[in-house]
């Protein structure tokens, strides 16, 4: 029996912090690992500037239920999940994500969590587990389950090799070339073909 | 961060094969592990009964396809999918459940699968794993969730003692005097109360 195991930015939905820097306007949120490797020392510095420009959960919700999901994930997620059971592993926040679940029809999603204060301060973050996506997906073979991941950069890897099949959805030329074992695939009607050629059978 | 198991059958959908024998007229496909206590048989004499009938997967998706969620269920299960990820654990097979799950909005549910034959007689069936409602609540403390189970019979009972906390929901007077330990609701307004009290903190 199937499952499937897909990331969330950049797959799904377009990346929260580069949404957040854009309509907010606060360019320094656009700070990645590639700018700030470790990755605290990244979180420290968003949420610093989340609360220097006194925006808290409630001001963050409000600008994220702007955003849309990516052209077509919507309908691909509806299908997908007809065909088995599906689970979104992201690295991403609960709190920041929720406005966009609603709008992919609830589907489940596993990854971190924000400190909130009462005033609706952001005071910290929670990963959940160091390395969720390779583990859950061992967690689902474990449970005898034929796993399909698909995600589009380097901390999708570990998932993509734990699964009986990985596929890469989108990903920058760099990923590709360095992983070219993996199927690499650009728009969601190529993601379904990929996905029903690499099935148990 | 918290996740929640349910059980599906009697929690938020009929029994399927009670509902099964009530539309088709064949009274003994409500016979259950009470009537013939070795699943293996049990499963055979169901089989048996649907191929005597020449009753392939078309016809039993769509007597299903006239089920229902139990009242409520859509928007407590709505209710739930806001409140953190939720898994459905069911011993039910994924092809007999297909056509109630969309009605529950495509909600994840990990279950077992039927053999089915091209000329669409169900051949046989696939037990995906033998204990897998409690080794998915031990797979998912793993991965640092606070688990919260919820289930009606006694096949609840291992899932409810592996979560961190579990609830007794429209259980029999039998289970609910032999498991006092656990708490035992019988609406969706109780059973969001009993969720809401046995949070983290």
């Amino acid at each position: 029996m199937r499952i499937f195991c897909l990331d969330l930015e950049g797959v799904l939905i377009p990346e929260i912090w580069i949404g957040l820097a854009e309509r907010t306007g606060i360019e320094a949120l656009r700070a990645t690992t590639r700018d700030v490797p470790d990755y605290d020392a990244l979180m420290r510095q968003r949420l610093g500037l989340l609360e220097k420009h006194r925006l808290g959960l409630r001001d963050v919700e409000a600008v994220v239920a702007t955003m849309a999901p990516l052209p077509g994930a919507r309908e691909f997620l509806r299908w997908l999940r007809e065909q088995g059971p599906v689970i979104i592993l992201s690295d991403t926040y609960r709190e920041f994500a929720g406005p966009l679940m609603a709008q992919l029809d609830l589907p489940t999603l596993l990854c971190h969590s924000l400190v909130v204060e009462e005033d609706g301060r952001i005071g910290d973050y929670r990963l959940r587990h160091p390395d969720h996506k390779r583990a859950s997906v061992e967690a689902f073979r474990k449970l005898n389950f034929h796993v399909t991941a698909a995600g589009d950069s380097y901390n999708d890897i570990a998932m993509l090799r734990a699964a009986h099949a990985g596929i890469l959805f989108r990903a920058p030329v760099a990923v590709r070339e360095e992983f070219p074992g993996f199927p690499a695939v650009e728009d969601f009607e190529s993601l379904k073909g990929a996905i029903r050629d690499c099935g148990e059978h």
